[in-house]
């Protein structure tokens, strides 16, 4: 072994955890495993300590629902795993049902780009219950990164206000797919561009970079470097200055800008990737005026993320391009999402739901019920609430306009009547085949661009956000509450 | 676009960041290009505050490495690429070289599964320039990552003094290889078992793996669920029991428990996914035990770390088995190991090797020139310090015995005449062709046995940890003084 078959590396349906296929073993093996059943995946907490989320990873999970079936293989591997008597873990007839396996479920999910809070399902999978198990890992995995990474750059984005961020995290990224993952989810989020060759030719993202220090340390001298630099990529010049001292390094480089400017060419920026960069950018910033390269830009990198660079901006830093990597694309203070997937209904024999909840000491960890739609409601361009209602419950009309905490079911907020509605979940798959057309990843900046402007500004800041209102419809609500009752007895 | 091409995910030479494509551009268009040069892969400091790291993710590197070439996809879409000037950024003629570039270089490396320092060069690459530069950012994303995972594993392997650890990281992995990458660093690093399927397939890691809340929540009743999966799955009967309440969970698994007995088969144990783990396996033990279950283990689980884990060892806890997630598989504490690969020497016009060293504010950060080493010294099977050497210095002989801080020249370490020495860099590749036996998973992981049982427990543990002492050889120490004294004048 110890090599990696690299064709089936994403549409492989043992991208799974064992468990759900010991259960879809056990439904097979009870009879229960077409029962109809209603699964939601969302999160409890907005990553960060920050006050929304921006979804992503639809598109990923999507190719791996399309691609799933067992080949030949698969089940040759799954007929070698044994149980703790030696004897084989999955009976034959399971492994012959895997081989004619074929995905059926309706799949609706809130797509790409849009701006999502707490418990809403970010996807719903409805159909047999040993589909919706099968799938659980794989739709955790790509939805829960991508969501997380586009948040952070959404953060990152919004502090510098439109000012270009370039992503190039691509060295300290999780393995490949951690980092070519990471690229869309940052592109989605709002990043300009990727310094990941790959990820720019698989998604046709903008890439951007120059040189390293070891250029500059590869030349017996930093003038010669530049010089060597600027001869040799002429339309490409963004300067590193700090591999030995960062405002000689300005000098030097404005030397080289002169150069290019006699040639009809232009010095693009000088980057800092070390020190004090709201000072440097501040001298750097004379330097390059003084000698008339007032449209050479500074570019800045060294660990940054939302909060260095809020603190830069604080400090007038002159920086007009950020190079974000390490901090963005590990999502470095919370690398992970914390996503969950839950059964939330099942149709008994009388062919009706029973919905389900899961208990917990905390009371945030107490799933919803039903089967799930979010409504949000619009006023003059703003976002105003959210409300997750029970597709499965009384029919729910243009009136209905009040959300209940789900948590403290005490707090409720109605919502002015000339709100606009509009449902967030949309179809994906019905009976197993995609009847979503596909946005593409420019598609999905504009939503995610637009989703973000109707957010209150105090949802985005990076200090105790805004909470956003989102809650439950009052028959789901009660509903929650009868079941909870139940269960405690 | 906005689909991936997994046949070349892995593999693709694009897998770099676009300045190591623009900087080749540059050394081609200079003619320095075939200029021999020397880097070194390494990081500055341990991961988690620790006193250790260990090597792993070589396999992927040297598959990277032998897989290096430019199909005409992958040139084609570097032809497509601009500058600020809206003309092609690379040159027709640079484009044909890398139709055509081969693989040449030396690389000697640490293997995987070896204990390894701050400083020490994890990986050395030695060839043309150009080269060198062409590989860094797959050599990093490989490496980086897989020895942040496997240090992270086997510091958790440590704190659980041999009982098995449980990777089931996979849901929230930084994407599908963030994860396959994981699994396998964890394992190298101690893990008995992973929850992904695609990863035992691929790399041959037993997995392992029983059934979810989930399971539990689509019956009518806890006991009606325990039962059905008893006889469904007799020979993998690990009851999760926190569905409802645990030690009611517990209970009710032991009926369970007594029907696979009384059939011959075994409950392999209960798990416990919430609430107090010390308290509850305590409560828990006892149940099973008086019930005659002495022989059924405890499984923890709930965003674990050696942290936790060691907090409920200190409390007395009754786990025999401890599954570990999210806080593994992303390397929660720390995200990122941060390791640099830097450009040590070049061969200047008389054949010789001009020794580089990157300078900075920072003495920590000023990087170590030379053609490096690592002699490893042991005294009565116990590691007593890591000596880098220059290759291309003076000869070091068997009585060159004493260490040289790196950062404060002063402090030194003298070796003891009678300690055995080993050097760590063995030769991967020769002129570009493999030349390593790869060892298999199982002998990296009995490497990484006997390098660990080699090493003080007080470099093992969690809070302020020995420091293991590393530094340099004599003359590789007045190398590097003389080249700062000379870059600052």
């Amino acid at each position: 072994m110890n090599t990696t078959a690299p064709e089936r590396l994403r549409s492989s349906p043992l991208l799974t955890d064992l468990y759900q296929l010991t259960m879809a073993h056990g439904y097979w093996k009870t009879g229960a495993h077409n029962k109809d059943a209603v699964f939601h995946l969302f999160f409890r907490h907005n990553p960060f300590k920050g006050g929304y989320t921006v979804a992503a990873g639809l598109a990923d999970a999507v190719a791996w629902l399309r691609e799933l079936h067992f080949n030949s293989d698969e089940i040759a591997y799954l007929a070698t795993l044994k149980g703790n008597d030696g004897a084989p873990l999955f009976s034959s007839g399971f492994l012959e049902y895997l081989r004619g396996f074929e995905f059926t479920c309706d799949v609706d999910a809130i797509p790409e780009g849009t701006v999502v809070f707490p418990n809403e399902p970010l996807l719903r999978v409805r159909g047999p219950i040993i589909q919706g198990q099968l799938v659980e890992t794989a739709l955790l995995n790509t939805i829960n990164f991508q969501t997380l990474v586009a948040t952070k750059a959404a953060r990152i984005c919004h502090i510098t206000r439109d000012e270009p961020v370039l992503e190039f995290g691509l060295r300290r990224a999780q393995g490949v797919d951690g980092a070519l993952a990471a690229s869309r989810a940052a592109y989605i989020g709002g990043c300009a561009s990727t310094s990941n060759v790959l990820a720019g030719q698989l998604f046709g993202i903008p890439v951007s970079g120059t040189h390293a220090h070891s250029w500059v340390m590869s030349f017996d001298s930093e003038p010669e470097a530049f010089q060597a630099y600027a001869e040799a990529m002429p339309n490409n010049c963004v300067f590193l200055v700090d591999t030995y001292d960062s405002l000689e390094g300005v000098r030097r480089a404005v030397e080289s800008g002169k150069w290019l400017r006699a040639r009809g060419h232009k010095m693009a920026g000088i980057r800092l990737d070390s020190g004090d960069l709201a000072y440097l950018s501040i001298e750097a910033r004379k330097i390059l005026d003084e000698a008339g390269f007032a449209d050479t830009a500074i570019f800045a990198s060294n660990d940054l993320d939302e909060h260095i660079i809020s603190s830069l901006k604080q400090q007038g830093a002159r920086i007009a391009f950020w190079g974000v990597g390490t901090k963005l694309v590990t999502a470095y203070d919370q690398p992970a999402l914390g996503g969950v997937y839950k059964l939330a209904a099942l149709r008994n024999g009388d062919g009706a739901w029973d919905h389900k909840i899961k208990l917990s000491e905390q009371t945030i960890k107490i799933t919803n019920p039903g089967i799930q739609q979010v409504r949000r409601f619009t006023l003059d361009g703003e976002y105003v609430g959210d409300m997750i209602y029970n597709e499965d419950g009384p029919p729910i009309d243009d009136a209905n306009r009040t959300i209940y905490d789900a948590v403290n079911f005490i707090r409720f907020k109605p919502i002015p009547p000339n709100a606009t509605t509009e449902d967030l979940l949309v179809p994906v798959f019905r009976n197993g085949k995609l009847v979503l057309e596909m946005p593409t990843l420019e598609e999905i900046r504009a939503r995610r661009r637009a989703q973000l402007a109707a957010l209150h500004e105090g949802s985005k800041r990076l200090l105790n956000p805004h909470e956003y209102p989102v809650g439950l419809e009052r028959s789901l609500l009660d509903m929650k509450t009868a079941l909870i009752m139940k269960a405690r007895g």
